[in-house]
């Protein structure tokens, strides 16, 4: 993703939401990363502690944790997202330190962020931005968030190429008030898909540094590809249903889900040793997950072979959500990894 | 609950799963409560830590967790469940102190547990348990967790009693090779509803602690028996669509929902002020979750009057998972609680 950001000659601000391990951002930091993106203050805090010295919440500022922020930008350069002119006065007004101000735009996610129809609106906070001491305007950032809704490939590129020539439509608009600011893009879909990076400034991708079950479903990733999987103990075989219960519940995945021939499906078995892991066990699903449990349902030949105790390798659907529970890695080599 | 079950006379073994709070064991500890059920060996060793001394792990047994199996055993009166003639073979040879041993009965859930068509497994089992040094047999367990899948109190009821008729069809078939054992029922669903416990010899409840949206939507609880919900600041404002974005998602809520007129829903807003809160307010829900963000959706005259920063309560869909994310309390007093 680095080198694919560098032959387009846009910046590369990871999203380290997904791993929230100071170690993983070490690998970055070796491809030349130097800044990052972030979801929440205390992970920028928890970053910045570690050395990174530009980090981006794209999160709308919670007014709430004003201390917080003040002394992040103390410390680092801090960029924040805003999309309510409220929020950009009452910033002003409590700021002691500058602070780098994304504007949210919204190209159709439907989450956060202001649509090209509230050009007045966004107008008004670059205006605000440009009168503020503390403000400086850094540019417009948005997440295509429903490339996660296409059913395939091509509805994620289409995804991908109307919300880049969205947020252009805004730029132009906005040229009479500023200039020298970016426009920054970046769902994991689109990133993984695309090519080359033309008309943005910056991409912000963050699930890619593991991928998941969901990613692959929509064709985002190939299954060799996915770099984290949970290691499960068996805890109960359930030989005349093919099934198997382990212990990785709604605690361990979270409880996102993805459509598999028509059923909601939690997590899918890979082949696995002390070696590592390989290839995905066809049909050999978690079909259901209470707060410890999982329910394994694989072909008889894989479920009459399986022991207590025995640990299984599950795919998870949402990688971040799984980490954020999981709180830890081991690699391959036995090394224990921290996570925030 | 406590009162209920005395009542009855049935032993009392509240589930603490879903508060997983030192201090609100104290409460329960208080009513007289000196036997406590958990879902997992680190929960037993949180609570045995701050005095419990009769734990039971309500939970298939982890082959893999034999060390911390023998340390509290050698500590506490620790409750195992199993389920399979080889783990309770490895269990005799690997155990140093004396384990109370629960059957796992499944008399309708389909997650873990023996069928009564399984009765040579169950009396090999208990045969194995008679032959062993360090396992006494305790009883036989059970968890009818198809509550959670019954569309009303009715339905509830039914497969509540049809549950407890099956444990004593099957306490009647191994009469012969034990006695002096316990029959053990409870999910929430079931204890909330029924006035007495009959036929049963110790019930574990625990979700009503709290309760929480898919309780209040079963009729299970009152929307005012709902003792937690979290505060959630406000973000971002989205008039034109009768949204707001919170800072409250999956990471917060994990991603459980309960489907309310034809939606999946994700918790529900109520009103709040510094002194607790009131009423679930209609048609105001929770209709999308991200890693950190939610979105609300509400009627026009509740959004219009939403300030960035205001901190809204909402009732979580799932209180343990919900808690298991929060890791923490504020009780109304203003005073902060733990959890495990």
């Amino acid at each position: 993703m680095a080198q694919k950001a560098g032959n387009s000659e846009v910046d590369f601000r990871p999203h380290f939401k997904t791993h929230q391990s100071r170690f993983i951002g070490e690998w970055f930091r070796k491809d030349g990363v130097s800044s990052i993106t972030v979801s929440s203050l205390s992970m920028a805090e928890y970053f910045a502690s570690v050395g990174w010295k530009d980090i981006t919440v794209a999160f709308p500022v919670n007014l709430r944790e004003i201390n917080l922020i003040n002394k992040l930008a103390s410390d680092i350069r801090l960029g924040l997202v805003v999309e309510d002119p409220e929020v950009v006065m009452e910033l002003e007004s409590s700021l002691r330190h500058e602070v780098q101000t994304w504007i949210k735009i919204d190209t159709g996610a439907g989450r956060t962020g202001l649509t090209i129809e509230e050009m007045p609106v966004i107008r008004q906070i670059i205006r605000l931005i440009n009168h503020a001491d503390k403000l400086r305007f850094a540019g417009l950032l948005t997440h295509a968030g429903h490339t996660y809704k296409a059913a395939d490939k091509t509805g994620i590129l289409k995804i991908a190429q109307n919300s880049v020539n969205y947020m252009n439509q805004v730029r132009a608009e906005i040229m009479d008030l500023a200039d020298g600011f970016a426009v920054s893009v970046g769902d994991t879909p689109s990133c993984s898909l695309m090519d080359t990076f033309t008309g943005v400034d910056e991409i912000r991708p963050g699930n890619f540094v593991f991928y998941d079950l969901m990613q692959a479903a929509k064709g985002v990733c190939r299954s060799d590809q996915i770099a984290a999987v949970v290691a499960c103990p068996v805890v109960a075989i359930h030989e005349k249903r093919n099934q198997a219960v382990l212990y990785g519940g709604a605690v361990h995945f979270s409880k996102d889900f993805v459509m598999i021939s028509g059923r909601p499906v939690y997590g899918q078995l890979v082949e696995m040793d002390d070696s590592g892991w390989y290839e995905p066990v066809k049909e050999a699903y978690m079909v259901s997950l209470s707060q410890e449990h999982g329910i394994l349902e694989a072909p008889s030949g894989i479920i009459e072979k399986l022991k207590s105790g025995q640990l299984l390798g599950i795919i998870p659907v949402h990688a971040c959500l799984t980490a954020n529970l999981m709180r830890g890695y081991r690699l391959i080599s036995g090394e224990e990894v921290d996570h925030f």
